[in-house]
């Protein structure tokens, strides 16, 4: 089940996010995120929203959406995600992609634009693809994996108008 | 001259900065921007560095620059500009690109990137590619010009390193 993420549910997020955050292969977020400060960052309010996928006690997955920038480019949206490592491979991050991409359609969203996927995070890659978004760009070097090295980012987007 | 901004000059940078963002067709800020929040947006702390094109007693150009993302694209820097109307045509925002690259080299930055570079704005477009910036992709359609009306936002690149 996605639903609305509650401020109750952020320990039972933190775990995860702190995790990913801490591999570094992902996500160019700052490396010295707190608790508190990775709730800031993680959870959204108005006109964003974040998400979770709970599957009984557990949290498995989680989204954050909204519009990527203001003003005068607020009818594009944008989404961030994070799975446990112990629920990859079952189907998480597509039930909350497509999540993701319905919540846009809904809000009237024009289209979802991806600022900087990993190249070499070629699952979330292939889903995004699978789901419709395609590459527009890709910036050279811009990421540094500590398994990779220096690594491009790419820039995705799915047209919804 | 183009030296550091400090608070002091705020006040005389405020009205080209409003003037511009209001004007609506460079950039996807806020549209309710007052003298304060617009500070808040311009005036950067290191990392990041905001200057100012000072001629005598005017301002006729400010920049701010800095790292594009946190963690581990931190690396790759970005920078946004804005010239007094009353001072175009007369190489103010190219004294400032040109400051931009050099203090991204000094700083040791492997690339500058330009995330939303209004596509009907040729001025700056021809500006950034005389200076080696080259159009890494395009998202179509993502910013709402008030004369254009969708129109695309290039992503744009130079590589330092």
């Amino acid at each position: 089940m996605i639903r609305p993420a509650t401020d109750e549910d952020w320990p039972r997020i933190w775990p995860f996010f702190d995790a990913t955050v801490k591999a570094g292969e992902t996500y160019a977020f700052p490396t010295d995120l707190t608790a508190d400060s990775g709730r800031s960052l993680w959870m959204e309010s108005p006109p964003g929203l974040t998400v979770v996928l709970e599957d009984g006690d557990s949290i498995l997955g989680s989204a954050k959406m909204g519009p990527n920038r203001p003003g005068h480019g607020d009818h594009i949206g944008t989404a961030s995600f994070m799975v446990a490592a112990e629920a990859r491979g079952r189907g998480v991050g597509r039930a909350l992609g497509e999540y993701v991409v319905q919540w846009h359609r809904e809000q009237g969203f024009r289209g979802i634009q991806f600022n900087a996927v990993v190249e070499t995070n070629t699952a979330a890659l292939r889903l995004w693809e699978s789901l419709g978004f395609t590459v527009i760009g890709t910036v050279p070097g811009a990421f540094r994996s500590p398994v990779h090295g220096y690594v491009g980012l790419h820039v995705m987007f799915l047209p919804l108008a």
